[in-house]
């Protein structure tokens, strides 16, 4: 059978998959890798995860490994309204859903929304597994600058007003507000008012992914934009960072008529996500482990971005700039215009055994070439200063070719 | 926001849902619910599973609550590639994949074949959560018939000449060729042939959904069609009757290149599945706990068939006749011409408190309004009996007005 004769059209849209190889690149004991954003499995609290697991066995039992509601069991979805409400979203329950982490929550959105062809806003550079997913609907794409402060409310309403002309509604707005991926950045409150009004009055959603927004280093915790316009924004988060990936587990929060829409697309999506890890996310969230973990992940991270931003202040070339983040699993560099880092990222593993992930990537249209993300919360924190002094002599190199062409 | 007015076309194509409506059915405790395709959870080996966590966490620990890779982890794809080979597919590694479940398998397999309006061949009455899936992706469906014996290969073979005749190359014929969800129809091993001779001569793949291949009451194991026609044959399976649904996982077997395109088409799903959920799986199968579970699953549900049809026999009026399934979960019951299972359902929920799932619902153009899926998995045995009288005097007093209605 000759298969490529049948794939949809979707296929040529998603092209190629960066996070596969970037994996992939991770995995030779050698390499030094800022490339996959992983936890560190360190951070996981194990001890109380062998004693949630044992408790869960043995009272939930037989009902744990079976099925369960397609919206998520209920008292785990109580226990979301609960949070979100908490966290300044007053939520219902019937405003809740429980997925199969943040990816699988971001497939269900498309999956209601986006028709072949409609345009997608997203603030670039974006994370790289939302773009796939928004490629795997045929998406276009609009793209908004981020700069040291997120996404930029002149530029979205320019290329909001600039849609509207053209008769175009954009099914939506992608944005990691706090501690972003892949930039570190992190949206201070005005803008964000900015963001939601700029939303309303375009009547385009906000998707909020705030899978970072915890692991906070430093300063005050921002209202999420979902606390801002509860009806504007679908606010979705995960249980990796704050509990473990291995459950797979995340969450939706947003209008009650649009979580509807979305467990019915969760129907053939899987039915329903883990009901074991389900319970285990309950029993763990409802001792209030989750502080517990997050404050100790927070110092574990903070280090590590301490470590990280003291070695390139110390080993890269003063051509480079790089953000500094308060919070999250990244640090986004930006190198002297004709720096190929694609082209580098091999030599950078041949030579000298480092990896991270190339800027284009993480563009609709691949631009950013001399750019790159580097992740600091996965690599031991011994391993980040001769990382990046490996990665330093790479770039060096790359700099004086650069210099040597433009003369 | 209006929600609805951004909402994409499939959604207008996925319509409303049988699924959801029929497990809320099923929660009224008072209700015997022949509804619900769930397993028996008493068939869940609860103190392996028990034992299995404890040392999965013991053992694989921190990496079992990571991210684990998209295909799945190694171990348990190389002990997938073991188990499709022993059932008479050879498989290697790179032919396996390890999903979400059954449900997230189609899915998958979907988002990398279908476009808006391909056409999907469809054995009739089929499995209504697949048709979910298939109309997701706004397929345009052709019905083969089924008979005792499961899909007719000269209804086949014509649907194929007529859609060749017409230009159109289907992108998939989708068939559950053993203990059929919703029929409860094998397929026997010369049909099986010559289905998969028709795959090949029109260069359509089928898809074989073997979830209850496993659970044979009576009678020799038939060859997968994946066995007799590896390279036309996408073999979806789950762990959801083997091991147990709460861990959501299942896989496909199929050629390698179509493989690593259903993984990049997970990249957009779900990342990867429940890392933890393989790992307990890798440790059940790999100490033989599935065979031990299997043996004991195999027993309860040949007790609860045989409760169902002796019990249909006693209670049921002579003018409705049903499939006699020689494994898996369901019978499937044709009344006369004219009576409305539908319009039924309410009423014997209301009335007698028995509920099951009306035929239209496994019909992509919901045809069967005289038919039912009577599932006998999950009721206790004790209450298969009276259920089925309430059920009958129900059909009853549909008949009588029926017979009234034609005079």
């Amino acid at each position: 059978m000759l298969w490529k004769s049948l794939y949809a059209d979707r296929l040529d849209a998603i092209g190629h998959s960066d996070v596969a190889a970037l994996l992939k690149l991770a995995e030779r004991p050698d390499v030094i890798s800022f490339a996959g954003g992983l936890p560190d499995p360190d951070t996981f609290l194990l001890d109380e995860v062998k004693a949630g697991a044992e408790e869960v066995l043995a009272d939930a039992g037989r009902t744990a490994l079976g099925y369960g509601p397609t919206a998520g069991i209920t008292p785990l979805r109580e226990w979301l309204a609960e949070h979100v409400t908490q966290m300044g979203r007053p939520a219902t329950v019937g405003e809740t859903l429980v997925t199969t982490g943040g990816i699988a929550a971001l497939d269900l959105i498309c999956k209601v929304l986006l028709n072949p062809g409609d345009v997608v806003v997203v603030g670039e550079p974006v994370y790289m597994a939302a773009l796939h997913v928004f490629k795997s609907y045929e998406a276009r794409f609009a793209g908004v600058p981020l700069d040291n402060d997120g996404m930029q409310p002149d530029a979205l309403e320019t290329v909001l007003r600039d849609l509207r002309d053209d008769g175009v509604r954009p099914k939506m707005i992608y944005t990691v507000p706090s501690f972003q991926n892949p930039a570190g950045v992190t949206i201070p409150e005005q803008r964000r008012r900015r963001l939601v009004e700029l939303a309303t009055e375009y009547q385009a959603p906000i998707v909020e992914d705030a899978a970072y927004r915890d692991l906070r280093f430093e300063g005050e915790a921002l209202p999420l934009l979902a606390a801002l316009a509860a009806e504007h924004v679908i606010h979705i988060n995960t249980f990796s960072k704050i509990f473990n990936p291995g459950v797979r587990l995340g969450w939706v929060t947003g209008p009650a008529d649009l979580i509807e829409a979305l467990v019915l697309a969760k129907q053939g999506q899987d039915q329903c996500s883990s009901t074991l890890g389900q319970y285990l996310a309950l029993a763990f969230a409802s001792r209030g482990l989750i502080e517990k973990q997050v404050a100790a992940a927070t110092d574990v991270y903070r280090r590590k971005r301490d470590a990280m931003l003291a070695a390139l202040n110390q080993h890269f070339p003063s051509e480079a700039r790089w953000t500094r983040p308060k919070g999250g699993f990244y640090t986004w560099v930006t190198l002297s215009e004709g720096v190929d880092t694609e082209a580098l990222l091999q030599k950078a593993i041949e030579e000298e055994s480092v990896a991270y992930v190339a800027g284009p990537a993480f563009y609709h249209d691949r631009r950013g070439q001399n750019r790159m993300r580097l992740c600091y919360s996965y690599v031991p924190e011994s391993q980040i200063a001769p990382g990046i002094q490996r990665l330093s002599r790479i770039i060096e190199s790359a700099l004086a070719d650069v210099k040597t062409v433009t003369l």
